[in-house]
């Protein structure tokens, strides 16, 4: 190994294999410094610590989502499409990683459990996103809701059964999406509201 | 103990004590025969099973909420008022258990993980809980939801970060309540969108 240079990158993503490998509750910085044949004091070099380690880990893994987000809030399309769009690229990615990734999937349930930091920025990060769809809405005339960024935190929350980590469990549920297309209905007509027209 | 007749009731009431003394992982049907002094073939007489007797534990616990909201159900108020005294009142609930039973809470928790038939009862009780209110609103004129059954399983989804155990940590978050306020904003708009008026 002592030809490739220890990187941040290399780093995180042999971290990445030996949290599938072990899990979270096993995995040490230990295994990360064997499986690079190198000494975990040069691992410490690069993060301080076993939690920066696996926070910067827990990030990567979240991030990979943003592009595909990103793009749909840019998209010159109308915004109820787009909120809608957002809100499935969200749960499908959620739903595939829960499938096929399970061990970095439970990484992320545990430091969502110990609300970390990492958690909370990208929570903030998605409801920034929704807020400016929601405000584009309301310029393009579609939404009437008085104040987009409350509407986006709303939105995030009033669908977290159907992508946060927590209701996995429910996510096989044959009646979900039927359960989703009631709140989205909810959500949509929430947004839409318009101010009843005196009476004549 | 011999004196006592050994009645389902007290069976109950002493594998509750047990739980939260040893915690659902812990707990034994041999603890709860032993805490009653009986031999556990006389517990499982009237409990068939460890599964039978904590879920009929679980389900009496829950159920304890009932009365207060059932009350709301039935008062004669507008629906938009019932409506948000019956989520605070389910989530006070929530809450205080969280803090002040913590063992049995947790209980709760390992059975909601399983996805138990006692909690899908449960959850669809609730469900139809809210379906009386969302339809006798629409019959005051208050709410214009085509579909009260079905906006009501949509209330209580995007309301289950404020109720679910799965989120109790987020509950002592200074901003929840705000929070809250976003969502339920969202729902009673959106529960009370009027048809757009045609064009002049």
């Amino acid at each position: 190994m002592s030809d490739t240079p220890l990187t941040p990158e290399l780093i995180l993503e042999t971290a990445e294999d030996v949290l599938r490998r072990y899990g979270p509750a096993k995995a040490t910085v230990v295994d990360v410094a064997r499986a690079l044949g190198v000494s975990h004091g040069s691992v410490y070099r690069h993060f301080p610590s076993k939690a920066a380690l696996r926070d910067t880990v827990a990030e990567r893994w979240l991030c990979r989502i943003n592009p595909a987000l990103t793009e749909i809030v840019a998209e010159d399309a109308p915004a109820a499409d787009r909120l809608r769009r957002w809100l499935e690229t969200l749960m499908h990615s959620k739903r595939s990683r829960a499938q096929d990734d399970p061990e970095l999937f439970a990484t992320y349930l545990a430091l969502a459990a110990e609300a970390r930091t990492v958690v909370t920025a990208h929570v903030s990060d998605m409801v920034g996103q929704l807020a400016r769809i929601i405000a584009d809405g309301v310029q393009r005339g579609e939404f009437t809701t008085p104040d987009p960024a409350t509407a986006a935190r709303a939105v995030f929350d009033a669908t977290i059964r159907f992508h946060n980590p927590a209701h996995a469990a429910d996510w096989s549920d044959p009646e979900i999406a039927k359960a989703f297309d009631a709140v989205w209905s909810l959500i949509l007509s929430g947004l839409s509201v318009r101010p009843i027209p005196p009476l004549k």
